[in-house]
């Protein structure tokens, strides 16, 4: 059986990996979409697909298991999104997200889907990172190791920084919330 | 004499089929354009085109009028919207609008515009309706009858539901003003 | 039961409303997909969505049946077109076409199909006529009466035959025929 | 030496002008770059293409300096931003912008980035403008003469009422604050 | 009065610029609109619109006359073609053009348009040069001088050879006539 | 050292295995970039994306070698198309391909390019095998096995029969050459 894994990953953390640690014990292969995969250099999307691809390849490679890593561009169009989705991965038996929009557009779809408990944990994780990283506290801990390799790589500190200060007058979650808003058009799971 | 009315229809309520009563006195034949036809499943723009052509046909069929209705998909661009909507429908002599921005680019672009004295009420009437709709208060009451029956065909109270979840930490008015503003680069009426 | 019966109309003609004609032994309500609605002023699409909406609209309204009339932008990507054209039209439960592509596309989506024996008749007997009107023989009786007061209301001719000297040199077969082949990335029926 | 300096110009200002007459020092020839070209007729981006165009090309008229004033797409997705402009505009040998966005993205191009000490100034300048126009404020001291007349030969002071109406409740801050977080995916400088 | 003339300008050659002296007899000012400006590196559209700027500003800068130079994005749509480039420009009051679909499109929008004579002598011209380049017969005395600057500061001969191999068997005219005829949907001028 | 070798893959055959193979001589770790991602149902490109990804990483797995597979969606705009492969791909040091087109975009770009003598020879191997598989000759023996369980398991074989039969009238190289003609905008390698 194949299952479906779709994250921002922006960028993967150690939420995500446990998610993966899960998802093994029901599948043989997953397939691992890396949303928003046009989105790069803002304050929600810091890292670019490529980068991405780097953090996840290298994080499920020592876990038993036959993975595909495949960026998914934004579609800007709910109704047809699955479909999109379905163009670009392996076949799939069943999907896995914590996303409402997601689970919605997949159900409408006929796709079975599972989700764990804790809703929207990935997405507020993810956040929680990218203010750390921004005001310079502790960060590396909540990473596996390949995603600090990654980060320290590609200048994704100083990127963070430079690309919240274009938001500019200060309060990143507000922006966060905003920028989630206008998200509208296509789920970024 | 043919005229053109645009909204967004998520739903198609009871405010909107008293503007068409009231033109009809004008007008021999009526195009109605149902804007941001390519948004679906977000909390402002819940229903897709084809929900939305269902709703409004089924409710001006009585009414004594030769009638279009004309699904307009967004085109991100205020300078071409005009040609884009003349493009899509049959021409029309006189256009229907309470909404400023598309009266400007109707009158940069000649084409006569008429509105009714309350300003934006139908927009207000329609948050207020997917409110009513999302939290679980009567609804069915300020809508034609075939609307409720497209609403519950399609499962739209659980949609609206699951979708604004996405939209998470709550207030749903603040959700709506957010994606307002993000809707900006082309008219959505 | 609801049909769903999609083409380019350029222009609608007496095998598409023949067509039409048998299919309403079959279903009580039609849709009519106007398929390439983005696209006008070329040799193979002279006419605009809302010429041909209108066009498709007087000529199906002396018949028995509730019709819906809308107008299928491109979207150049055929994996995801089924979900397009589903988002664009009131639920259907089988499609009418004889286009190989769109049949193929609907039958992976698990659509039901129809189709009838003669291959690909409807887009000769469009290009044949087109052509007619281009150099100035009979094309009149080959369309119901409505769209012979649309395509002369629009100054349909002449846009027709200015838009073929764009393309230059003469042979209009080989154009249409290297304008087919160039539309690969969505059907456009 | 040529330099490529980026702005959005809604209007054109002093602020923009005393840029320009700093950045002559240091080139022999001047690319200005107008984002958010295929904008207008909202509250942030008033103006189109054209006019501002119009408005760049006269300001810098006096300037004893070689000029090319190029429109600028948005292009949503800001890894191919920097490609997207070098394509748009002749070769420049270096860039001039406050905006860190705009900084960054040249900067992992390797494109050498001049700024000011002012921080962001030139957009606040643009908002208060925008907001002093709306509200009936002197404003035509703090732009350049040929900028007072594009404005009124196009009727922008009341396009600008008419578009921020729309946005509608009021605060227009707040309403210019949601559209620039909802602009990501692309600097617009 | 204000002229526009639109064109590819691939490259731009003596035909062009014999053309706009024409044209200054009757105008006091000229838009000079690049026509396809986002399409670059291909046989038929060699250069990019920034290479393109650069050529007919130099060329038309020892003429006794005001001028624009825009680069004009397609926009796939022929029917919004005519408003994307008025938003673009500077307002017009004629265009010069001898392309019969944008004469038509201008015309259907109620523009005034001026053409010459000769039926695409422009275009024919165009093709034969880059045939030239291609070969390696000489071409530098059927353009003005800047712009056999620009062709050589970028590669341009190398450039087009390699693009040319890829359009690979052989026969060039075969090629610009299959990709003329798939640029359907936007006039490129 | 990583490298970056680009196809559509349409199917992935023995030429591309036996070029791979090639390759791992000089790299540690291989991108492979499925090309005309978007692209599907139709002659030229029969598979989507997600059937390619499949294809490719069962194919390439037996080999000793770190690989990332990565669909690359066309951008319709050769001046970005190198930022756009960049922004989707792990950072790569230097770039395999026999495409003339790409060869010269990312040597424009400063990025090492290295390919084979045999010009094109891929792409021909690539239509003589979709031609095989239409017309019912032996093609098994010419791709890795995995790519034949793909072609099964999606029903592969009638798919491109069926959007042969769209495009028409016989001739399938003369429908590739045209399809190919029409693909200008973007390499598709």
């Amino acid at each position: 059986m194949r299952g479906f894994y779709i994250g921002r990953f922006q960028p993967y953390h150690n939420g995500h990996q446990h998610m993966v640690e899960e998802i093994i014990e029901e599948v043989d292969e997953l397939v691992l979409g890396i949303g928003s995969a046009d989105a790069s250099h803002t304050v929600r999307n810091p890292f670019t697909a490529g980068e991405r691809v780097m953090m996840v390849t290298k994080s499920v490679a020592p876990l038993d298991l036959t993975t595909y890593v495949v960026p998914i561009e934004d579609i800007d169009r709910n109704s047809v999104w699955v479909s999109h989705v379905r163009s670009m991965s392996p076949a799939f038996d069943v999907a896995y997200s914590n996303n409402p929009l997601v689970v919605q557009l997949f159900r409408e779809a006929g796709v079975e889907v599972r989700g764990s408990p804790m809703y929207n944990r990935d997405e507020l994780e993810g956040t929680e990172l990218r203010e750390r990283m921004r005001v310079g506290d502790r960060w590396e801990h909540l990473v596996p190791d390949p995603v600090v390799e990654v980060v320290h790589a590609v200048g994704g500190i100083e990127r963070l920084r430079r690309v919240a200060d274009t938001d500019a007058n200060g309060d990143e979650a507000a922006v966060e919330a905003a920028e989630a808003a206008a998200d509208e058009g296509g789920p970024d799971a």
